[in-house]
């Protein structure tokens, strides 16, 4: 196999390390915009001298962002290349065109590092799909927003401090929004609910809440309760409907989401007859990323496409009574009153959101 | 595929069920002593019935217990039928005979459900040997000990009484000493390592000790310090040796492991590129196990055998020295003394086995 790789960064260095030890693959062409000399592939500036390449018959796109990378992704595609990405935003985003341009070009395309990482993820769904039905799959899938709430949980600290010092250590962007603002997750749950599924999930119905707004005196009414803040993606299969939804959630102390530590992801599936699996691993890193994007390889070399046939579109249908912690301004009758904040009656997940969009200053979670 | 399914008990019915629902294969005799009636099978009471029928090709083995599991699974092989069985101590014990077997001749083998149940362990492990070296396998592997422990420490319970409510449950068996004794960790544990690091590790030098001397203030001592009690099984790959051993360790409160719940089970692989990987699952019961045999069943359709060639025997060198903590009549120096206990100055966990085998009644725990 030769590897056209697009992108010299993090995740880019890695692959090139771990190919470079295979005998089955090599990395023969690599774009990057800076000067860099390799000893064992050509760097090239120019996507074109990778795409003109018949000799090179898959292309890894580690570059990350939606564009040139959707656009060199569909260039390899037309042109008869397999590919393999970590890119959650690019698989996620351009689902509809991507993913039936593979299947009619008989192609490879394959993304396991795009959602946890170094975890076998997408490929644990494609292997559960072939005995059972999927039922629900979700989880904490971002590992700056779990170093954040972790920290802030275990030390009392504000959100701030933490974030400052997530980006100081490397666990966050100097633009955070993609992160905190809960962005990362909802590709990810997104992309994971079509490939359990086996449809097209409409983004748009998928509501997103984030963890920016979440103060020091809320983590301490969590703990006054017994509770534990995580920013948790969910995605149900409830018969022909489904829902989706990307939310800060309160998880009792003692449950495993509660014990995740760092940056670390666990991600959930359940089925109806394995019942809950769970998956705990480094959601990033150079080679957490790069070791699934290899196992991407291989499994492309072993003729293997991508995880599920591309489905029908869906809409999320999110009618759900959860009960929820509010702080602001709740005008609505309260269950209960927690120092400042309230815990509402059962309110449906699209009420809440539509709420939320209406208070962008408040903080919400779901109450497990 | 033509089956032949060994035994109707509960993962038996299981296979029987989730295969019937399946176009690509069918149990088409079944042995149970029995009486049984079946609408799609033949029920039979002589495996002859099984092993002279050219039209199955694939035996499945779910009748437990080492004999006649064992001649039955040897002929099946002798006789050029694939095997699929869930019999950890079947594989465990006769490894260096079953494998080279299927190897010689050709033959598809497998055994994911004697790991984990439902996880998805060892399909996972050969998953990732094929893109880094494995430097470390174990975990929590016994949902019966996980189950005792969980409840003696949250409800601060005898294990006596947990024990017995256990097996009112079907948590435990009647006779529980193969999971409380901590055989069935080590069966498991041994396997995993075979395959994790390609060898056949001397079953005689991986030490075993097992819960059933935990009494309630033992559980007091571990709460006060922050610590968890579960029954670990570890094994490792240390360059060109190996080490491995079970035995109850405490591991701080907040750890994953320490929020495992129930009879769930918690097990984990270092890898040099994906570094720490957690599956958490039913590790027993009917569907989940059922489960991963009929995932086997669907990997020997696709050529898939065993997860590793056989390797080379190897010994395990445990002369690892870890600080324990010891009730019983320890006499020499100790670190600290914790009500009623002692925790020891570092002891190598060779010698501390040894020393328990001559106090039998004392109670050991490495501090993780």
């Amino acid at each position: 196999m030769n590897i056209g790789l697009l992108g010299f960064g993090v995740v880019g260095r890695g692959v090139y390390e771990i190919t470079g030890a295979r005998a089955d693959m090599q990395v023969t062409k690599v774009l990057c915009l800076e000067d860099i000399s390799l000893p064992d592939a050509q760097a090239v500036k120019n996507f074109d001298e990778i795409l003109n390449d018949d000799t090179i018959d898959t292309v890894v796109e580690a570059m990350g962002g939606l564009h040139p990378a959707y656009e060199f992704v569909r260039a390899a595609l037309e042109a008869g290349k397999n590919v393999v990405t970590s890119n959650k935003a690019l698989v996620c985003t351009f689902y509809d065109e991507l993913l039936p341009l593979a299947e009619r070009k008989g192609l490879k395309f394959r993304s396991t590092a795009a959602v946890g990482g170094g975890i076998g993820w997408l490929s644990e769904l494609e292997r559960a799909r072939r005995v059972q039905k999927l039922t629900q799959v979700g989880g904490i899938m971002n590992g700056t927003c779990n170093y954040i709430l972790d920290n802030m949980t275990r030390l009392g600290l504000n959100y701030d401090d933490v974030l400052k010092q997530a980006q100081k250590l490397g666990y966050a962007e100097a633009n955070p929004s993609t992160d905190v603002d809960g962005i990362d997750t909802w590709h990810k749950v997104i992309l994971s609910a079509n490939i359990a599924f086996g449809i097209s999930l409409d983004k748009q119905t998928v509501p997103v809440a984030g963890i920016r707004n979440i103060q020091a005196k809320d983590v301490e009414n969590f703990k006054a309760h017994g509770l534990v803040c995580k920013l948790i993606s969910t995605a149900k299969c409830l018969g022909d409907t489904y829902s989706a939804y990307v939310q800060p959630t309160l998880v009792k102390e003692g449950e495993p989401e509660a014990a995740v530590p760092m940056n670390y992801n666990l991600i959930t599936f359940l089925g109806d007859t394995s019942e809950r699996m769970s998956f705990f691993g480094q959601g990033a890193g150079r080679y957490p990323t790069a070791y699934n994007v290899v196992q991407d390889l291989v499994d492309v070399l072993a003729g293997k496409g991508f995880y599920a046939p591309y489905g029908t579109k869906a809409a999320a249908d999110n009618s759900e009574k959860l009960t929820w912690y509010v702080r602001g301004n709740w005008t609505e009758e309260a269950a209960e009153t927690w120092d400042g904040a309230v815990v509402t009656k059962p309110v449906s997940v699209t009420q809440m959101h539509a709420w939320l969009k209406e208070n962008p200053d408040a903080f919400i979670a779901a109450i497990c």
